[in-house]
């Protein structure tokens, strides 16, 4: 007889489960092509390198006949930095996909290492317009799924990027301190910045607290804050929370929110819920993926939603 | 620099191939949900064995980090066989999916080694009904994804199982049968008559010219058998055509057609077209496929359509 159980992190979706995923996905990705997003389908296996440099521990990897060592995708956007890189697409362009990624989470946490995502990619248009159009099309999307009482929290990879390169951290350094952040670690602020002390100390012992309505955080880390390019960062992320407000349902900025994600430049934005643990969707710029794939940075702009986490928020809501 | 062209096999779909994919398989899925088939999502990667008792070359498979051989699915039924002997999923039911399969081509050949696919099971309806159902669904679905000239071709997997039963042939010997009749290989099938004399000889030696319309194909089949199960076989089929003849456009019969799919048992049934070289459509009766996880054999029949060949088959047609 055969096995009968599922490998780890694997599960069926029967019945509404599957017929309201299905759903989810079907009215996102109608109103994302309706929108003028181009649809988008990359395979589900790729070399392994064009998601990461190293062998991450949490992406399922095969070899295929040749002996070349692939991985099943754990996000779609990487793909679409490696189809810019080798296609003759015409730039600029909007795509639009959804689809199934895989990320190998440890068994006991009981979490799915198969997820559905929807998403888009913006790719070379003007930066603000781009933006906009992003954020505004995640709240459609949201909308469209009767996502209630959700909240978009801002932040910009781009402070920490300037402070790892002003610090000329090292890798290892690196992922220490982006540990640090994740976690509002303020004892492990401190210590860092006792042993690295740097015009950053103020800003990077602050941080865990830096979270909340944007103008607030924003003062507060102005207050703390001297360092030109940082301060920009700043301005540019008040100038489009402004352009929101009445665009929004709510808005928070969250100045220790790092993604997962390490193509993330700039702006980074991510939607939560009451009733779901993790983030709905997460997205930001990302103009330096293509250069890992041989090309210039453009302006890039995305976001993923996770399929699963929405079914997750309306479920109760309809009918079985 | 990352390394920018696909694994064998895999390819992205962009603009029109991706939208109209899209399309043909959400109007495939919207379809079969409102005619009562529940949908269904079963995962990507599965034990092994749930696919096949051996290691199938032409499987993808990779080791998770329970040290399991996982496979990427080849197929949806053999997941739907398992979902039946594992869940409380009351019987009888009707299914229907939609989603990625991976088989592994040879590289040269050129040919997609992930696929989409669109299919239904019906499991555990009274037989004569569930395979009506099965076949005007699968007509249905062809309809609206707008193929036009296609052609459904019968045949009966019990034929051969009943053969090979009755010469006691071991695995290899099945193997060799089975590929001279799947190419209609007329000196081969002399030479194994020879070495293997039995009452099916003649039927066997004329087996390679049994394809046509369907009475035709009928008579000449009886003319030659002298086998009351196969007879039987024949009845059920004749019985089935006759009844269909009003409902599809183009009936054929070729009882040398013989499925890769290991679990009919059978009617099998297949669906082509003038611009494709492979079938668009497979299906048939798969009643012992639950045997295999520990279950009684159960009436079940189904079909799964290859989404991207009804898109080969249907481009022109439509606007960039």
């Amino acid at each position: 007889m055969r096995k009968r159980t599922l490998p780890s992190g694997m599960h069926d979706k029967l019945f509404k489960r599957a017929r309201v995923t299905y759903d989810i996905e079907r009215k996102i990705s109608d109103l994302l092509m309706a929108k003028g997003f181009n649809r988008i389908d990359t395979p589900t296996l790729e070399h392994a390198e064009v998601f990461s440099d190293q062998i991450e521990p949490n992406h399922y990897h095969l070899f295929d006949k040749q002996g070349d060592l692939l991985a099943l995708r754990p996000d779609v956007t990487s793909q679409i930095g490696r189809v810019i890189a080798s296609t003759q697409v015409h730039l600029p362009t909007k795509f639009s996909y959804s689809g199934k990624v895989f990320v190998y989470n440890e068994e006991l946490r009981g979490l799915a290492n198969e997820t559905s995502q929807a998403g888009i990619e913006i790719i070379g248009y003007p930066a603000k317009s781009a933006v906009l159009e992003a954020i505004i099309s995640a709240k459609e999307a949201l909308d469209i799924a009767q996502v209630k009482n959700y909240q978009f929290e801002f932040s910009h990879a781009g402070i920490f990027r300037r402070i790892c390169h002003q610090l000329e951290l090292n890798r290892e350094e690196r992922a220490r301190l982006l540990d640090l952040v994740r976690n509002k670690n303020i004892t492990g602020l401190y210590e860092f910045t006792r042993l690295r002390p740097s015009k950053f100390d103020d800003f990077l012992e602050n941080l865990p607290s830096l979270f909340g309505p944007y103008q607030e955080v924003l003062r507060a880390a102005r207050s703390c804050l001297e360092d030109s390019e940082l301060e920009a960062a700043l301005d540019e992320l008040e100038q489009l929370l402004r352009s929101l407000e009445d665009k929004l349902p709510r808005i928070s900025l969250d100045l220790g929110q790092l993604s997962q994600m390490p193509y993330y430049t700039g702006l980074t934005f991510k939607v939560f819920g009451d009733k779901v643990p993790d983030a709905f969707l997460s997205g930001g710029r990302y103009d330096r993926l293509f250069e890992r794939f041989g090309l210039k940075a453009l302006t890039a702009v995305g976001w993923s939603l996770d399929i699963d986490s929405v079914y997750l928020a309306i479920h109760d809501d309809l009918a079985d």
